[in-house]
């Protein structure tokens, strides 16, 4: 006879199956399947969907989970019922007729979105926008009742479970203090260097794909147990033991590519090492969105834009292109690959500009579901924090607070995890160097075995085990610190002997 | 308030869309996965399978079909309510412990056999196989009782639903006494004939992919809603209005490949033509195997063999290969296509020798199932029948009766369905060229859109919305007969004027 907490597995055992079955039907949607078959593809993934929330709402169980409380368990069960029990709660926090509403006020908010965005109409958007951020509040309030916190941190603690806004505010107040006149300063070094020579060489899709897998394999990637493929935006999905990453590629130039298929390895790497014992558990699975995105940047950034990495990849990319001169010497690619600008797109900007467009998007996000910000003073409001935290005027709502989906779709509290994710990324780095002075000159020479073995030892294998807090505290000695990365932006940017 | 049959369709739509999803994954797992990936993916599927198998067991059902079967329903509800009705029948008629030893015993089985058949040792086989045909007895036993059909006939309806022995024997036993002696004419008049001048070119992959995909759509494949991908075994899979076909290349010859396609292509233009407003609904699937592979069939043999899609397709392989000269020219070509062989292989056999070889698999597996038969002496059947119906001598077991995996995987009543499929198809495409005159001359310039016309309007729309003989009478104005097909083959094979 199986104990509630055997039975509990049994159920969420079931559960994690299913999702991983969704994670491959989604990588095909993105990959593989015919255009004609989206309607069909939508009905398969809506019923596995229904499915997975029906074995994970179930009123019953309530009951075994606290009778799973009262028995003894080790520190592993005891973590794995806990992630249990908070799934079960965001699951039933919000009543169903609210569940509907939002999907269809999304649905119709992102139709008018794509008109909006290309006519640069933010008028078209605004009534859609209000009603999903109406909507958004009543979610924070449920999830507020149902987690006993407030409501942007109950949003919040989907994607980042145990970090609050006053942990996020210490941080991202360091940072808004210190960005606007670093970016200033960054930008007179640069614009005094000399200028960066362009790359121009054979940037077929094959040589960049064959130079990816590569890259892939000297990163650590087990091609037995994964993939790289094409999609139109580039994601790392699959399931527990098959991790599927995938890029896509410009004849123009191979860095979009390139440092998406590292930042890419990065994500999958993390799956990779997931603790197999606990593979289809909620405890196995990723700590939050925050330390997702901390692997794929302590790859890309940290790593991959190091002197010692391009040091190693310089002969590779005269190879891979075959190209040649002064434009392929270490030094123009340092340059190339540490450049920074005042940019108005997110998804395009470098290391140092990308937390100033987080930490805006985080305040406003705050002041939407709070009410201190209304919708229709949102472009004004973008225009502001631009010109304030990065130095640019915004000429349109099209590159300015119409460019990103998130809120579109209802995603509000996940903006933060990106910098949270390059903070963490910093302070790992920086301990794994520490503990194991090997691991840069390891890279200097493609060896990431010493840097992928801190990780998985430290990060990787934990899964849920503990928290963000104490993952950090155990891997690195202290809680999250945004100094270490204001170090690594002065040593990067402003080096002291150049 | 929904009525009974409205809440059985929704289940069933439930139940419809989650096999979609499972034929996608495992098209995923013969073309995409990892190789590292198989336990993972094993976990997925059988969880996915018990979701599916409780939501069509389900014991409460039964009042439910009782309830619908008093309500007012149309012609296409009342198919969908009896296919409903008899899957919930064969999905309940075997017992929890049957299935479980079922599942155990063809795992070991098959273990045994991919050492056995490698060693050509029956006898390390023979006791697993006992063990396989004692549970299939039984099964056979339980689905009786379940249906109220004989144990043989009743694991036939598994595959080929209102098929039973007595329409089966007269059509085989027909061609059982025509089938030897046509061989050996068929042969005498092949020896006469000036030999077959082997083909040769550039065979790469590449140029074999092109010409795959050419002459699928050439044959009406829309790609909007499917693929074309490549894996050990060829199979037609996927989801309705997402169907994807594969095949597999070798350099030495583009024949296999093609022909392979062109086979996957027939089964591929059933699915995309099911009834839409069925999708996902039990009357929406193809109505059986035989039916399936008669589609197969009928575009492989009889139009992709015919000499007017030699005359098209003569100049297509010249140019797609490169090629030229006397062994390209169309009578070479027809006479390679049309080739006889006595061999010992049933996948590699051609249209005259195949079905003596389902013939002979057939009456030894209802002899298996009787008991009339015993394993023990199933290498002795094996030679003599090879050698009544085929002529040929077997000098082991490796090719002799440890050849197919049907059995070793407890599949019995499937091997009929074959070539109750030749059959069909013969049949059919004798009608459809009597109903429209333009089908063959259009053939020759490589429009198929007369025929598929044909096939939509007849065989694929109607899913099981009629029986195989209803299906076959309302197409052709009759039951099968097989000397429809014998007509055929004479025709062919044995031509008049050459």
């Amino acid at each position: 006879m199986k104990n509630a907490y055997e039975l509990l597995e049994e159920r969420f055992g079931r559960l994690g199956r299913l999702e991983g079955a969704i994670e491959i039907l989604q990588w095909d949607t993105q990959t593989m399947m015919p255009k004609g078959s989206v309607e069909g593809r939508g009905e398969q993934l809506a019923t596995l969907r229904v499915i997975a929330h029906e074995l994970l709402s179930d009123p019953q169980l309530d009951d075994l989970f606290a009778k799973a409380e009262t028995l003894s368990l080790d520190g592993w069960q005891s973590a794995n019922l806990y992630e249990m029990r908070q799934a079960w709660r965001h699951s039933n926090a919000l009543p169903a007729d609210l569940v509907v509403a939002i999907s269809k006020a999304t649905a119709a908010c992102g139709m008018a979105w794509r008109t909006a965005r290309k006519e640069d109409n933010f008028a078209a958007l605004k009534p859609h926008l209000e009603e999903v951020f109406n909507l958004v509040r009543r979610q924070g309030e449920c999830k507020s009742a149902a987690l006993g916190l407030t409501p942007y941190n109950a949003l919040l603690d989907e994607y980042e479970p145990g970090v609050t806004t006053d942990i996020i505010d210490g941080l991202f107040d360091d940072l808004a203090a210190f960005l606007p006149d670093f970016i200033d300063e960054v930008l007179a070094v640069q614009q005094a260097a000399p200028s960066i020579l362009p790359l121009k060489g054979d940037f077929s899709t094959e040589r960049q794909r064959t130079l990816g897998l590569k890259m892939m394999g000297v990163l650590g990637f087990d091609f037995d147990r994964g993939r790289l493929d094409v999609s139109h935006h580039p994601f790392c999905g699959g399931s527990f033991g098959d991790v599927r990453i995938t890029t896509r590629y410009s004849e123009e130039s191979f860095a979009e590519s390139l440092m998406g298929v590292l930042h890419e390895t990065g994500h999958a790497l993390y799956e990779l090492g997931r603790p197999k014992p606990w593979a289809f558990q909620p405890v196995g699975v990723s700590r939050s969105m925050g330390t997702h995105e901390s692997q794929s940047l302590l790859m890309e950034m940290q790593a991959c834009r190091s002197r010692e990495f391009i040091t190693f990849v310089a002969p590779q990319l005269r190879e891979a292109f075959g190209s040649n001169g002064e434009a392929w010497a270490e030094e123009n690619l340092y340059r190339y690959y540490t450049k920074v600008e005042r940019g108005l797109i997110r998804v395009d900007a470098d290391e140092v500009t990308y937390p100033a467009h987080v930490i805006m998007r985080y305040r406003m996000e705050r002041a939407l579901v709070s009410g201190d910000l209304q919708v229709a003073d949102l472009p004004g409001a973008w225009r502001d924090a631009m010109k304030e935290m990065i130095g640019i005027d915004v000429p349109n709502d099209r590159d300015g607070c119409m460019q990103d989906i998130h809120w579109i779709e209802g995603i509000v509290g996940y903006f933060p995890t990106y910098t949270l994710g390059a903070l963490i990324a910093a302070q790992l780095f920086e301990a794994a160097k520490e503990a194991n002075g090997d691991i840069l000159p390891s890279i200097s020479r493609g060896d990431f075995k010493p840097l992928l073995g801190w990780l998985r030892e430290n990060i990787h294998q934990w899964g849920r085990r503990y928290t963000v807090d104490e993952l950090l505290n155990r891997a690195t000695g202290k809680s999250l610190d945004a100094s270490i990365f204001r170090d690594h932006l002065k040593a990067r940017y402003l080096p002291k002997e150049r």
